[in-house]
């Protein structure tokens, strides 16, 4: 038992880009996921946590590692829309895949945003295979250390290959549909 | 006489930011001018050439040179709209004068971007004290450069101090309306 | 049996910086060991080289990862004394172990670079907790890589926690002195 | 006259690198003087300052701008000697005139060092066409700024082409072989 750990809840798209088919944290069990969410319109995400996130989707075996991106617009709604967001991606030649944050009921913060407690944009999410939050971090981290980080997480996953789905929805308190807090 | 030299023809804005005046070439005689062209969704600009665009009117003294940002949106014109520029313009905190090029009547080149042939951006324009084109590049200049340049059209308007405003419009095939080709 | 993999000799070191005492590879075992081989007068050394070192030292622990600079002069060998090198670490305030490696008897290749055939500085060797080289590259390494690979190795040595030294010099062709090639 | 101006003093050189002539302040009248004085093992120099240099002489004139690099050895003299930093300069690539500043009598400081009053390396020294000291600074410039003040400089000299040598020898308090303090 790891009583500290929080279990990472799904995240809620709205839209996806970079991928043909939604993706869902429960059919990710036994892998390394990466969500980085940021805003098109956030010169620190743009500057720095992107380009980053686009060097660990190109680093990292797609067999180990899921990357996705997550469109937390907590600001400028009206102008950061999926269709701004899809020339931006186009323009900036990213290639991993990218989910729209599903915009929430109240004070503009998306879903998935507010599920997970994020403070702002860049943040970055390391979940373990297990479905674990490994790290939440918010602003600029050093590549090297989220180098090692995730290969660290890559080797925790490839020492545990009998992980069952079953026994991972056990462990876990979200189905596909929603977490229970 | 100056054969060589072309006179720069006027801009075409259908909206300013950071200024609360509209700014016309022909009153800026005796000034240097530098007009940097942009899109908000152009990588090229938004990494290089808009931060050096900002510290060319950090370093030199505005009595000495106009700044002037241009939007020339020429692909994406439904998402890189004004109001978008503004959530831009604000989230990246350029204090620099900034107007958006009149859209165009055809293959959606703006109007200024298409009288001065531009190529597409980032491009840089310096204009000297009597209106002409002194350089117009496409794509990533050097910092030194650039200061260079400026401050040499710097000093040549500050040896030529007797040039009038009479004198510069009949030079110039431009009024406040319109340029000649 | 790996049958493919090639077990690290031990270096030669004519004089050591920032360690009170002598390091061999034989009495690491079971740790990460990183070989960073460049000279004071190499470009590439001193912009990135040794730079990446200095934060592969201060992100891993100590416990997990020994990291050794290893002076590697093949050229200007009049002037990279280690005297020279001496300033230099105090300058650039280097805090890692840095070992000068013996000088050779020909060509001026230094021994553990010539028992190591490394082509040049700056370069990288990774060794794992039991002695087998891992990486060796020569040049710009990425710092995400460089991490991911380091962690990599921990996590394998981690996961293999009974090794015994007997066994390690078994398998080794090496003794403290010599390397059998 | 310029009362708050001082002239600057003649180097003293005890070696030149780059050059096949000594070079003296007093014959360069009429023309921009750089004086970047550096120490082969200052980071600051080796990562900014230099660089910068080699910069300013890849963009600049030589018939309008003489770059000149001083080493001004005030630490470490044993191992900063003119045959290590021959290989510096060779493993570097610098193109630019280097001038090893003639040892000085007390405190390790080197004679030029002293008479400029440097702060330390690297410091960066303009000089205008009449002999005139325009900028002294210690630590890092920004290239925008540096290329901008030395275009200034460049252009006051060539609106003022009637200096004469005589008139600048009379003006300076220098001769070529010393400068009355």
């Amino acid at each position: 038992m790891h009583l500290n750990r929080v279990l990472a809840p799904d995240w809620h798209i709205a839209q996806w880009f970079n991928t043909d088919q939604s993706l869902h944290l429960s059919n990710l069990r036994g892998k390394v996921v990466i969500l980085h969410a940021f805003q098109m319109l956030c010169p620190g995400c743009v500057i720095h946590g992107l380009p980053q996130t686009q060097k660990i989707y190109n680093t990292f075996d797609p067999n180990d590692v899921t990357i996705i991106g997550l469109h937390t617009v907590f600001e400028h709604h009206d102008v950061m829309t999926p269709q701004a967001l899809d020339a931006f991606i186009h323009e900036y030649r990213y290639t991993f895949p990218i989910g729209v944050d599903q915009p929430g009921e109240r004070l503009g913060i998306p879903m998935t945003m507010g599920i997970y407690g994020m403070r702002g944009t860049p943040s970055l999410i390391m979940i373990d295979h297990k479905g674990y939050i490994h790290k939440h971090s918010f602003g600029r981290d050093d590549d090297m250390k989220v180098g090692a980080d995730i290969a660290m997480l890559i080797s925790e996953a490839k020492a545990d290959p009998v992980t069952l789905k079953g026994e991972y929805l056990n462990d876990n308190r979200c189905d596909q549909e929603k977490c229970k807090v």
